[in-house]
C-alpha cells in the first residue's frame, strides 16, 4: 500500500492511500481520517460512501466530516465508487461504469473483470484497513450519499451484526424501481437475478437493520423521483424500524445539503458505536 | 447580474453570480453565502481572499466556512482571484496569470488591460455587493489564504478603517522579498515604484491594522521560505500591533488545515463584528 498524501487536519490525520485490489483487479485509492485519539489505540470506524462520478476525495475534501468525527473520536473512510483505469471498461454515460460502480458485483461483461464494488467494500477494504491502521473493526457505522446511501442501506442490511447504525444522505432507496437502479442493474448482471439483496427497499420490507437508521432527504431535491424515498419511508413505517427520514426543508442534492447535517450524523453514529 | 446557482446550506443561502467587471474587462464570478438572518435585514460580511491557482469555488466547498458563519450570522464573500477568459492573459506557470491576480492593479502590458484585482476587490465589488444583497458593509472583516492571506492583510491595513478585523491562514507575508510576489509584482508593475503599499511587512512597520489581527501558519507549511512569516511577526512585534501570530504543529498549507481552524477565525471576527 502506498501513501499518496497525509495532511495534519483538526489533530488528527487526513490520508489518501493506494493499493492493488484483488476484487476489482486494478489499483483503487481510498481516504482515511485518524482522529487523535487513534495514537492512542483502535478508534471506531465511519464508512462514507459516496454518490454517482464522485471519486474517493470528494467528501474528503467537501462534506465536513473531518470536524465532528474529530470531536468524537471516530474514524473515517472514504472508498472510491468504481474501479478506475485506462483498462478499465466505461461508458460515456455518467451513471454507468467508472464513478457508477453501485456497490454491487457485476457478472457481465465487460464490466465483470472489474466492478466489483460490493466484494471490495464489504471485505477487501475492512480487511485492509483493519490491518494497517488502529481501527476497532467492532465498532463500525456506515453512511453514504446518493448511490453511496443506497449502498451504506444495502451494506447494514444484508450484512447483519455488521454495522452498529446506518444512515444516509438523500439515498436512491429503491433501485429496482428507478432508473437510477434498473440502468445499472441490467449492464452488470443482465437479469433481475439477485437484485433484491440490493435495493433497500425490498431489504427493509424482507428483514430490516438491527440498530438505527437516519435518513435526510431535501425537499427540494432535483432527483427526488429517482431517489424514491416514499417507498422506503412506506417499509420503514410498516415494519416500525427504529429510525428516522427527515425531509429538510430547501435543501437539494448537493454537498452544501450534506455539509448542513454531517454534525448530526456523526453525532447519531457515536451514540450508537459508544453506546 | 446572473444567478449561476443558489443552494440551500446551514439554513442560508450558498449563492454564485456572474457579471460583467469594469475593473477586469471581463466576466467575474463570485460566491456569497447568506445565513438565515440576512432574511430579516443586513448582516455583517467576511471576506475569503483565495490563494494561488484557486477560482472562487475552493474555500466556498473545501473550508467548512458556512457551519459557523451561519453560527454568528455573518456573510461570506468568496471573489475570484484574478480575471478569467480566453482573451484574458495568462501563463504557462502557475503563479503568473489567471488565477495569480496577487490583489494589485497591474500596469504593464500585456496584463494592465485586465488584472486589476485591487480595485476590482477594494471597489467594484463591494460597491455591487451592498446593493444586491442585505449586508451591513459597516461591519467588514477579511481574512484570506496564502496569495488571498497577503491580499487580506494588504486590504485591511491600507484601507484604514474598512474592516474591523483581519485574518490570514499561512499569508504570503513579506512578498518584495519572495520569489510569491517579486516575479509576480515584476510582471504586472514592472519596476518596484509601489511595491510597498502592497507588502504586509512593510505596512505593519509603516502604519499597522486599527483592529485586532489572527494569523494561522502550519509549522510543516511546505511554502514556509515563500511566506516569510518572521518578517511579520517581527514587524508585529516592534509595532505592538494587537493579534496574535499562532504557529500550529504539524499543520501544512492545505484546506485541511484551513478548515481545522476556520471556527477559531470567524469566532475571532464575529466578536469584533458584533462589538
Amino acid at each position: 500500500m502506498e501513501t499518496l498524501s497525509e495532511n495534519r487536519c483538526f489533530g488528527g490525520t487526513q490520508g489518501v492511500y493506494r493499493h492493488r485490489s484483488d476484487a476489482c483487479a486494478c489499483d483503487m485509492t481510498f481516504g482515511l481520517f485518524l482522529p487523535a485519539e487513534a495514537a492512542d489505540g483502535p478508534v471506531p470506524v465511519l464508512w462514507f460512501l459516496s454518490g454517482l462520478t464522485c471519486t474517493h476525495e470528494n467528501a474528503m475534501t467537501k462534506a465536513g466530516a473531518q470536524a465532528w468525527a474529530a470531536d468524537q473520536g471516530i474514524a473515517l473512510v472514504f472508498p472510491d465508487t468504481s474501479p478506475r483505469g485506462d483498462d478499465v471498461p466505461d461508458d460515456e454515460a455518467y451513471d454507468l461504469g467508472q464513478g457508477a460502480g453501485f456497490y454491487i458485483d457485476a457478472t457481465q461483461a465487460p464490466w465483470d473483470e472489474h466492478f466489483k464494488m460490493w466484494t471490495y467494500v464489504a471485505d477487501e477494504l475492512p480487511g485492509l484497513i483493519a490491518q494497517a491502521f488502529p481501527l476497532d473493526m467492532d465498532r463500525q457505522g456506515v453512511t453514504g450519499h446518493s448511490m453511496g446511501g443506497h449502498g451504506a442501506l444495502t451494506m447494514a442490511m444484508a450484512l447483519p451484526g455488521r454495522f452498529r447504525s446506518v444512515s444516509a444522505f438523500a439515498p436512491i432507496c429503491h433501485p429496482t424501481a428507478s432508473d437510477w437502479g434498473r440502468k445499472q442493474f441490467a449492464a452488470y448482471w443482465g437479469d433481475e437475478t439477485g437484485w433484491g439483496p440490493h435495493d433497500a427497499t425490498l431489504l427493509m420490507q424482507e428483514s430490516g437493520f438491527d440498530g438505527p437508521m437516519l435518513i435526510d432527504t431535501g425537499t427540494d431535491d432535483q432527483f427526488a423521483d429517482l431517489l424514491g424515498t416514499e417507498h422506503l419511508a412506506q417499509a420503514m413505517a410498516a415494519r416500525r424500524q427504529e429510525g428516522q427520514i427527515r425531509l429538510q426543508k430547501g435543501y437539494d442534492h448537493s454537498y452544501f445539503f450534506i455539509a448542513s447535517f454531517i454534525e448530526d450524523h456523526i453525532a447519531f453514529h457515536a451514540e450508537a458505536l459508544y453506546a
